[in-house]
């Protein structure tokens, strides 16, 4: 069964307002298995619309429509739509007495031009709005049936859940391929190396499809497998991901397609560690992405931001030696910074990150992308460096963040194994 | 000049993710005066590609196009585009070298799949790619001069402003209406009262058009002016802007456009203020906001995130009676805690949050989305409370820290008509 999306409006067309409309219903037939092959966007202009409706009802199977179905001016969609599919545009009695119905809901007065949202092509199916006045409707165009939902994102996506998603079911019938996605999450590599490690797995796993996404510093791998039977799926989907992880080793961070503060979060609660950080460049970023996982006031104590060097030994108690020998950025100067946040905040790990996100700050032995991360834990003193290789502050923020979680993530999985807890 | 978009990609046919490029491509398009007329999106399948690009190249006068351009095998747009343009795929000598060069910048080792990037369809211009190893290149493909950009936004975005941006200027010539816009920065009030305030705006400027863009929870309206004369069309930008702010008030906080971390900065620079931070629940959100702002380490000293009680009265020297009497989230608290965070680090200014970001910490007078600021700041002590509609805990986190610097701004607005600094 194959699907298209089309988003009309100029609000949409002309670029005022993200279209997040076709990726939740792109998501939501894909969860059911229906193959989405194409979105389209147009403008409200009555030939526009009439012409990629055209279209649509040669390619494909069913189409969800959305936008210009309200009471102004603006609104064609139902005219283009009745144009399309070569029926005249009649005032549908059901969809008048839903329209109605609502209005008296609230005790509200239906103005003239709403009756207008009951005029629909001729052999229409109204789909009633819970949430609004204009109702939806369902009419073949060519060899497509056709869904028409409001642009509003909740009316559209109530109409779409209740109504729509059960009148495909039932038009699909029962022989049907289902799929399913296995997310895992990798840092450290770049994509090009991820794709070369692992653009085998076809040859080995003929039903699994490869897919990449790239949340910056983040790769998410997608595996998804196609197959009539959920046991035979699920078992693919886990062989699939042993191999993968066989093939990335360490740098897979997690299985489930975790963020990375997610994936560390776990890792403290399950040991019942507490953590505490003192952040530089990266300017509260760390403790920021800790923070958005719920329930991290557990596990997360304590950041301090000493962005100036006074700050850094006044607070941390970084010596003014150490400073004036190495500088802020320097293997010496973060191990003080990690010891000294997990001293004053009573926290079992103290991280720590110093370095030069840019544009300024860089010197000749130390260009723009260096950072040192220090760990303080269970009696060991770690300070390592990295170089990033971007220019640009806030990617090199993101990639320090990443890079010092992903370090505390290391070092708890080594210590575990030391037994050191 | 009629101007189509297309988006290429499994995430975003498929809804894995929402498709902000085509919008952000939409709105630079139509500033500069082209219109838009459609958007087009298709998964990684080559024929789909071909067949849209096809279709394309019969209706359009330049096209934008994003995604596909990797080192991955997902990656097939340049394949794609070479078929559609029946040309054939070769390698683009220009192209390698910015691949190599970006590589021996960073000491990096390019991967074998990394060449397949400087393939390109025969006759392509490349187009340099600052941020990332994938070039975009410029091919006709039927009457329409398309542009082949990658899909990560900040590569796509640079890329656009910089170097598509001019060609298409170079292409139109002369006998154009041009247009400008001008963008204002607002906060405090919903879009839809935004919106109802400056509707009249089309009766009393007639060349202008309004546009609103939600960048939660700032919005960001645009007054974009059309004309021949850039005089013209300068002075009735400030004319619009001036009736927009008399309109809105105090929620106008940049007449630039900026964002609220970019215009709190440009303040305490120009009256060599400096400023530090005691957070709570916004976890670092303000600081790593604040530390965006490149020059940021002139005028911010240190921030404390204390998601503790205990971290709140050791490090801030919150009293423990305050916190016993009145919790961690009052006003009193956060006064105790701006000036404490002020004093530790010497700054001028001390401001603090805290609050309940959700979605659990709530009790029977402090709802989900309660929220304290202090400020500490030439002998004053103020702390003061509000109430977010919202029950979601990033949401939460965005909205506090908007509202605790928009209260650094106003403050600031005071005393310095006071004549404090």
């Amino acid at each position: 069964m194959i699907a298209e999306i089309l988003s009309t409006g100029d609000e949409v067309c002309f670029g005022a307002i993200v279209d997040s409309n076709a990726a939740h219903i792109a998501a939501i037939l894909s969860d059911m298995g229906v193959e989405v092959v194409r979105h389209d966007c147009v403008a409200d202009d009555l030939t526009s619309i009439v012409t990629v409706l055209t279209e649509i009802g040669k390619r494909a199977d069913i189409a969800v429509i959305t936008g210009g179905l309200g009471p102004t001016v603006d609104d064609i969609t139902a005219e283009a739509a009745a144009l399309a599919a070569g029926v005249p545009l009649v005032l549908n009695h059901t969809a008048k007495s839903l329209i109605e119905n609502f209005f008296s809901k609230f005790s509200r007065k239906m103005a003239d031009s709403d009756i207008k949202q009951a005029m629909l092509p001729e052999g229409s199916t109204p789909i009633f709005n819970e949430m609004g006045t204009a109702p939806g409707f369902i009419i073949p165009i060519g060899k497509c049936r056709c869904y028409f939902l409001p642009g509003v994102p909740r009316e559209m996506e109530r109409m779409l859940d209740e109504q729509v998603a059960s009148d495909i079911i039932r038009c699909r019938g029962s022989d049907h391929i289902s799929s399913r996605t296995f997310m895992l999450s990798v840092f450290g590599l770049p994509e090009a190396v991820v794709n070369d490690r692992l653009k085998g797995i076809s040859s080995v796993f003929p039903g699994v499809k490869l897919g990449m996404l790239a949340r910056f510093p983040v790769i998410q791998v997608k595996l998804t497998v196609y197959g009539k039977d959920k046991d035979a799926i699920h078992l693919i989907g886990q062989q699939a991901k042993a191999w993968t992880v066989d093939k990335l080793g360490e740098t897979v961070f997690s299985t489930e397609g975790h963020a990375m503060e997610t994936e560390v979060g776990e890792v403290l609660k399950q040991n019942h560690l507490t953590i505490a950080v003192a952040e530089s460049c990266t300017g509260g970023l760390i403790s920021h992405m800790l923070t958005n996982v719920a329930g991290s006031s557990e596990y997360f104590l304590l950041s301090a931001i000493t962005y100036s060097n006074q700050a850094k030994q006044n607070l941390l108690g970084v010596s003014s030696e150490t400073i004036e020998k190495y500088g802020a950025v320097h293997e010496e100067t973060v191990r003080q910074m990690a010891d000294g946040i997990r001293r004053i905040s009573g926290a079992d790990i103290g991280l720590s990150v110093s370095g030069i996100a840019g544009p300024t700050g860089a010197t000749a032995d130390k260009p723009v992308g260096t950072v040192c991360i220090g760990i303080s834990m269970s009696g060991e003193l770690i300070g390592r460096r990295f170089q990033s290789p971007f220019q640009e502050r806030l990617s090199n923020k993101q990639i320090f963040a990443i890079c010092a979680l992903d370090m505390v993530r290391r070092e708890l999985m080594r210590l575990k194994i030391k037994g050191k807890f």
